[in-house]
Formats: structure tokens, C-alpha cells, sequence
């Protein structure tokens, strides 16, 4: 196998929603999904308290071990929306209106709903370079490596697609996942010696518990097609040699 | 108001499938929602790789911030699950056989099942006080302010209701949410001046998209239960006032 560039990225979720346990994210599966298509791989999240200093820690301990960092929530027109601001200070740059943003709110609202909390919104660190929002038109923004998204997920996916063209990625990460009803001490020692024999692959196992029986959904992952197809092949042999049944999922 | 502890917590969710985006976490809001009710306010996850240094740093770094760590995931008999090691040089402690847990795998097990790989989720940083499991035996364990818990939900939650009880907390959050069908732009100006006015509630605002229109819901949450009602009115009305539609939520 040649020498490769890996692209990796982390997300940083802004959200006491989501800490509360009163939502449950959705970006983080999608954008580990999506980037992945991409040839980058999902590292690291963080799901952060919306402070000042929450938020900055993480931005700024991610953005120096990634290519690239996603914030999602907090760039709303509300008291609570503050991470366009706390990326500023997180950058040590001036943070204030961006006048391209503003045109895009203006042209967007009426001149009586164009209220100071909504043109709040065109407010970016300076430098920030904006991102089309298809959807409710307030933009999202991107400083050097850090993308700057909203949390609502219809929003954040269609503003991900309309840049996903843009960002440098290595070879797409290929997958294949196989469910055995088998519990995993059954499928231990067999499939670390599969791990062991194609170390190309990184072979996952993630037990599950249906209808009162433990299984085990075994995902094989790798830049290499082949590679993986070969693993796979040997996971499945396993499964039957075990007295499973191997299903794929 | 008294002077009071709060207490906290973090969780670090250790799995690759989460971060490809193949599995969707629902520990995350089960954790933040049961702490809460036991007055443990969940501040901050991560989710990382299954590499030691990834859950070491992990680890590490929360167990000096927060009163509660809790892991969830890669505990199971495969060559991926190696949290239970991970924890045990984060602490600088001896990893090995843990008698207690051996022994309660050895009763749940049929002699010729009592695999080697299965009797290594007996194996425990040294020190480690167990955490029972009613539902597949194999038991998590505590180091000190951090609770290692598995991955699959149904397990987890069962494990973690059997030591809620002896868990220190504080005064329970409160809580209320109402949905505004009305943007949040309309809603930022009034809503700030609610939380100016009522500093001793957290308000949080969190739009959503729904049938092609954006509304909100606003939460209230607090440790003081007449001031959380307090605020939850003055939404209440100032929604009503917007020519909006409060619905409790």
C-alpha cells in the first residue's frame, strides 16, 4: 500500500440541550457518516456547555490535533447563542459585524423583522470566511480549519452538503458490517486472530441485546477495498465455522 | 438562596462506531436526564477512539474537573475493548485478575464456555470496587470518582439504576420546556430581558424546523423550583404577547 495523507477532523457540540439529556444530537452520526464518504475521519467530539471558556478549550485544543473542526449550535439570535463569539476570542481576533452576512439578512427579512437580535447573527470574528445556508439564509462561517454550523439538523446538513465539495480528503473509508448471533465471548478469540492476520483493517465489534439475546455486529473498516473484502470474507467463515448464522447489515 | 454544592459529571463514550457515524449514542441523553433528577449536572463528554492514549487523555482530563466520570463502552471479551487497561494505566495502576468478578463469571458460565476471552472482562485495574450487572454478569467497575459502564444501552441502563442510589448530589434540576411557534428572531430580544430579569434560572433557547417553519422551544431550568415556574410564566406570556402559541412540551 502506498503512503497515504489520513484527513482527520473532530466536532465540537455546543449544547446544554444535549448535556441536559432533553435532546438527542443527530450531527454528530451524520457528520461522522458524511465525512467519512469524504476520506476524512471523525476522531474526537466534544460536547461543550455553551460558556465562553468551554467552547474556546475545545475549539482551540481540537483545531491544533485535526484537519479539520465542525462546531454545531449557538449561532442563533438568542441571549444563549455564543459561539460566534467565543470562536473570535478563541482566535484572538476582533469580533463584530461582517458585512456580506448583513446584505445576505437584509436581503432576507423584511426591513421591519431586520431587528438588531437577527442582524446579531451577521456578527463573525474577522477573517471569517461565510458559509451558505440554504435553508433560514444566516450564514455559518469557517476560520482556517474550524467550520463554524448551527445545531438544528435539516439546517446543518444542507449547509455540510453545499460544502463537502470543498474540503481535501484522503481515500474514502470503505465498511462492511456483518451481525452474528453470537455472543462476543464466543466470537473473541477467532476474530482477534482475524484482526492479528489483516492488520490493514480495523475490525470493530459492537454487541448488541435483542429480544433478550446478546449478538454482535462485527464491522470491518479500511481504505482498501480489497482488503476489506477479504476480511470480511474471514469474518463470515468464522460465523458459520461457530455455528452462526452471518448476516449483512 | 443558600450556598450549595453542585455537583457534576462528565462521560467519555469510547467507540469508533459512534464517531463513523454507524451507531447512533443514546447514552449520552439517558446519563445527562437521570443525573439531573439526581442532581448531578452533566457538563461536558467526549467521544473517542478506542486507542489508549485516546481514553487516557480522556479520562485523565475529566477526573480532575468533574465529581462523577462515567465511560461507556469497550468492556466486552474482544480485541477492541480495552477500556477496562485503558483505565487502569490512566491511574498508574496494575492491570490483572479481579477475584470477585472471576468468580461471578465463573457461576454464570457453563464450565466449557468460560473462555479465556471471556474471563479477561474479569481482569481490572487493581483497586477497582465492582458495579454489578443484572443483566449479562460481566460487571463494570469504579476507580475512584470514575464509573466504567458498557456500551450497549439496555445493559448500561440497568447498571447504572442499581448504583444511582449511591450517588452524592444536589438539589435536583428543575425543569420546564414550551414551544413557541414563532422564529427565534422574533424571540431574542423579550427573552434575553427574561433572563436578565430571573439570573438565578438558566434560559435556553432551541430552534427548531418543522413542517417548513422555524419555532422554538424555550427551556428553563434551575435548582429553585418557584423560580424556574417564575420565568416559565413570564415566557409563558411573553409568547402570548409575540401573537404566538405557548405549548408545553
Amino acid at each position: 500500500m502506498s503512503e497515504e495523507r489520513i484527513y482527520t477532523a473532530a466536532v465540537v457540540v455546543i449544547g446544554n440541550e444535549i448535556l441536559s439529556g432533553r435532546t438527542q444530537d443527530r450531527n454528530v452520526a451524520f457528520l461522522g457518516r458524511r465525512l467519512a464518504e469524504q476520506g476524512v475521519r471523525l476522531q474526537e467530539v466534544r460536547i461543550v456547555r455553551d460558556t465562553f471558556e468551554a467552547i474556546g478549550n475545545a475549539v482551540n485544543a481540537l483545531r491544533a490535533d485535526y484537519d479539520y473542526v465542525f462546531t454545531t449550535g449557538g449561532i442563533g439570535p438568542t441571549h444563549d447563542d455564543i459561539t460566534s463569539e467565543a470562536v473570535a476570542r478563541a482566535f484572538g481576533v476582533a469580533f463584530g459585524r461582517n458585512p456580506e452576512a448583513e446584505a445576505i439578512l437584509r436581503a432576507y427579512y423584511r426591513p421591519e423583522d431586520a431587528t438588531e437580535a437577527r442582524l446579531g447573527m451577521a456578527d463573525t470574528p474577522v477573517g471569517a470566511i461565510l458559509i451558505d445556508n440554504p435553508v433560514s439564509r444566516a450564514p455559518g462561517f469557517r476560520m482556517e480549519n474550524v467550520y463554524v454550523l448551527p445545531g438544528v439538523p435539516d439546517i446543518l446538513q444542507a449547509m455540510f452538503e453545499n460544502l463537502a465539495g470543498s474540503l481535501a480528503g484522503g481515500r474514502p473509508v470503505v465498511s462492511s458490517s456483518i451481525a452474528a448471533n453470537l455472543p462476543e465471548g464466543a466470537l473473541a478469540g477467532p476474530l482477534g486472530a482475524i484482526q492479528a492476520a489483516n492488520p490493514e483493517v480495523e475490525i470493530g465489534s459492537y454487541p448488541f441485546f435483542r429480544g433478550g439475546r446478546l449478538g454482535a455486529s462485527l464491522v470491518v473498516r479500511g481504505a482498501d477495498g480489497d482488503a476489506v473484502r477479504a476480511a470480511t470474507g474471514a469474518v463470515r467463515a468464522m460465523i458459520v465455522a461457530l455455528g452462526g448464522t452471518p448476516v449483512e447489515e
